[in-house]
């Protein structure tokens, strides 16, 4: 008999194992799979159902032999709300934005990896996720380290952006603790991996066109940008570049800082912030590289300051794990009262 | 004014620079692209007209900006007949397998670089390129080096397929020399890159399917594999690989070779078959890479012997010149009487 | 309290939890660092000691923070012997050969990721491993699937080369039971990515050597060729090629199979070879790509089989983990008695 | 007989072909390699002279053959003085720093691909440069477009560093038309391929460091900071990041813009600097990519503008040609009062 890892902070460590029945609807595309990976070997949760829209079979996921050992259905929205206690939408806005109200209604605890539910100014989702008519109640954003008491109750969760997750885990412990000069500009020059644009093939993401080049690309007008705004509180100017790279993101951020902030004081905001966050690697004047975190749901931070008050924040994640599925999982945990990491190291 | 460069061995010398009017019909894919690009720098040509299938358009193509000052216009094939003097059929098999024989009706010379032509047995065409009815008068297969009297005379010439032209430049001359031992096996393993797929974006050319992947693909079952034993007259074992790189192809391949069979000897053929050809590089048991070529019209060939008579030749061409537009233009000067490598080196 | 996980087939399921004190000797490599990743979160061992020949500190292993929270230290080999009660050995050829026997002799448990003791036969290691001067008794070759009754006894393993793995767990079935003919040649034509050549940089190793490039090496002198011909007890034609990824090999193997072999005949020879192998897949016809393998320890194996009796097999592996840590791992596990997927799925 | 192009504003167009001998110092790195490729068919130039440091050989060029057909020979100094009218030094900074002066004061026209000539600023050459004693009469910064005066006159040319010439043709026109707001920071966020960092084998120029993966680097300490301030005019926050391709330049730049500045004024600017600039294209809002410049001599420069007076302008070079070599060439082609663009197209 298998017995379920049991980790230190557990608040519910009597729950029998696997005793939580899952459902990812949208299992076949990037971020999809990655949740198969990950639930498929999580000590306390039961995959109910792996979806997708009919015409992606289970052959199709040749890398998840001998893991997910399920079958991929057709999506059937009342089956989800029975047979499954949470589910995970890795859906497109529109499908995520009909399918997650009904399910809250419903009672299951929902998860949603798109878009349409992170903006909570009416104006802004008009604008960006026009199909996104209310939000419902109990929903928390899951920037998991900076929402936890908000996660933790709540009965849906919009998991934040790719682009969004690794810069705010980085800038917004700066802006709480005021060391961002008054009239600085915020400039966010983001790179990222060319599965963040999903799987449905475009001239865009086609090999030849990405290999041995670097574009940017929706220059004031990406509506991650609106998400970041909102998390920083401040108006940033991000720019997006995609990289000839499949997964990661870096995220570098160039701010002026208040008189007398140092590495040193930068340090000791992050230090402070992210004290025994498991997934926060906070690394300094070492700066990160996306590779040391690659295939991992860290997030590594690193800084440099000079004399004259620039600073330049670097931070780096996995777009698939910690900026999609690796921290949808762990708000699952938080919601569910499990310790954030199981199931992610 | 300019004076074209007029290469030494040129048979009509005393033609007027840039008086032959060229077309490239398919000329927003990475062929059609690559022929412009040659063509627009050629001394003895002008670019007469480049079509597509109409919804590209010139702000599409922004490499060729400052080099190709043309614009994009949809075929028509009575202009085509009309306007130029030698048209490259950059083009689907089915729309090349149409337009040729009209053009050659009409007296312009035709470079085909679709497969539509390339098999001469017509049982064979039928299995793999039923769109192709008959063969046209005058047709040439464009293996320059080794077909060139076929090429000098051709009012048309079929430009060999990427992999047969990487395989056949080495594998043939050991053929023709008596070199291979009877009953020996021909096993070709070939790798190429992504843009050989063309630019239709699919699954299967998505960056994140083919970065950090290989794959083979196409056993038993793949066109080329009939073309390649057209050229060899012997059955060949052929079985091609995707790999992670945009351009070139690397044919790996594996004989048993006749008693007495040396590094020496193979050496001797290859020297012998291609002295003074330009774009053919024999060197030997130094064996070549893809980026040696990569953005080149050269062959290089490499091989060794060892004492049991096995037998490894490497070849390698960058897919979209040697294996494609940079013969096509090799065969076009040619069919013109310029010396084969005006506009290439 | 962690509760170690207690695979369903543990023999010695009363075994406390990380009870066994292992140690990595050469811990700052690309398999050293995979050893530890994997180790950090095996239920059932503690890591005693990760030395590197000391240039190396932990600062260099910024992908491993928050995993492994150990210290770097300098090669003791005496303290090894005291302090552990196995040792990987991810050391040079010659480094291993000296401390391998020290350790056996001292009771310590080895598994040896160098090449120095795979090869049997004197003549053959005098050529390829000449600082390897006797084999210690109770060696076993670590190939864990084909070899697992000597791997279970055993007081030290070879672990095998990345390639002898990927060609051997396809092709030697196939020899096993017959099923190539006699007069066959084998063709193995190998893709590697540059991890396998290991951290220490070259020109060979240079990205932009690397990049948009592939090349074959080796041919007819790599000494992996001797391991695979020992696996197979056949001559094989094995030839190596370098491509643009980082981890990851595809072998594609060439053989004549005998009369009435037929992919289904395939099939039933690898069904029951690896029936309850945890860590290979069967896909047949559906041939697998590197893509599925990555960053896991599985082997895909998939084939096609002609009407003319020719039959093509290709395998992938990750070259760092099944060809290297994650075998070396699943053999420690068979060497303590645990489920040989234990901290590896 | 071959008769040289002449191009339509060349000065000394009775020039005798090929009359002018040229030298390449440091010839089998990568910018060495890349100006033999250009100077072997460059109608105008003999290449006197190639040398390295005499343990590469010509067999080190297997890319070259056929198109530099001369030797590799130690360096020899005096003996480029006498044979050479123009050398190309694309040599260490302090191998440059001694051979320059020399060749200056011996008559022979200098281009100088180090570092070591670039700064003006004898402090800031002291920090950045040590081995720089001096700087000769007669030189010239050489971005051609912008310094084409000084250039015409040079006895010698300091090249320009691959960031500096992406991120001024893009920054300086717009200081100069007084474009940026006064108080506006200026953050030029670089990323480079790997060819950037020279063919001496590193860590961190490893392909599996690389692969999949993006760094920040030099953050307030990279000597082209000092070098883009000087050719700018104004403090600039330049940092330089690592990409997982081989060759190419983007750099976006974020400013703001003084009011009333839009992107109709900004491409007035840009297109009145460059009127007939040959190399430099004008792409507005339609941001360029490193692809559609790789392997060519051209700079795209593209912008957008929002209603707040933010401006992000994009840049894109290949490094190793107009970033380095082909630059050079550029810059040797106005000293010798040929048209600029002779053997670039």
């Amino acid at each position: 008999m298998h017995t379920a890892v049991q980790p230190a902070d557990a608040k519910n460590s009597a729950a029998p194992a696997k005793a939580i029945r899952v459902a990812v609807a949208g299992a076949t595309g990037y971020t999809g799979q990655e949740l198969l990976r990950i639930l498929a070997r999580h000590p306390a949760v039961t995959i109910a159902a792996a979806t997708s829209s009919g015409t992606t079979a289970a052959r199709k996921l040749p890398a998840l032999g001998h893991i997910f050992r399920g079958e991929i259905t057709p999506l059937d929205s009342a089956a989800l709300a029975q047979d499954a206690d949470l589910v995970f939408l890795a859906l497109p806005d529109k499908a995520a934005a009909e399918l997650a109200p009904m399910l809250v209604g419903a009672g299951v605890k929902v998860i949603d990896l798109s878009g349409a539910f992170r903006l909570r100014d009416q104006a802004l989702r008009a604008k960006w996720y026009p199909e996104t008519h209310t939000l419902p109640d109990g929903l928390a954003y899951g920037l998991t380290e900076l929402e936890r008491p908000a996660v933790e109750s709540a009965r849906m969760v919009a998991n934040p952006g790719c682009y969004p997750t690794a810069t705010l885990l980085a800038l917004r412990p700066l802006v709480s603790a005021g060391l961002i000069a008054s009239g600085s500009d915020i400039v966010v020059d983001a790179k990222s991996g060319v599965s963040g644009a999903g799987k449905t093939p475009s001239e865009r993401t086609h090999f030849s066109e990405v290999h041995g080049s670097v574009s940017a690309y929706g220059v004031f007008g990406h509506r991650h940008g609106a998400e970041i705004e909102q998390g920083a509180g401040r108006e940033v100017n991000f720019v997006p570049h995609l990289m000839p790279l499949d997964r990661g993101i870096l995220s570098t951020i160039y701010v002026r800082v208040t008189p007398g902030t140092t590495e040193e004081s930068i340090a000791s905001v992050y230090e402070r912030t992210y004290a025994g966050a498991p997934f926060i690697r906070v690394v300094g004047s070492a700066l990160p590289e996306i590779k040391h975190v690659a295939h991992t749901n860290f997030c590594d931070i690193g800084w440099r300051v000079d004399p004259s008050g620039r600073a330049v924040v670097v931070s780096v994640i996995d777009n698939l794990l910690k900026g999609a599925s690796g921290q949808a999982v762990q708000n699952m945990n938080v919601m569910l009262g499990l310790d954030q990491a199981t199931g992610l190291l």
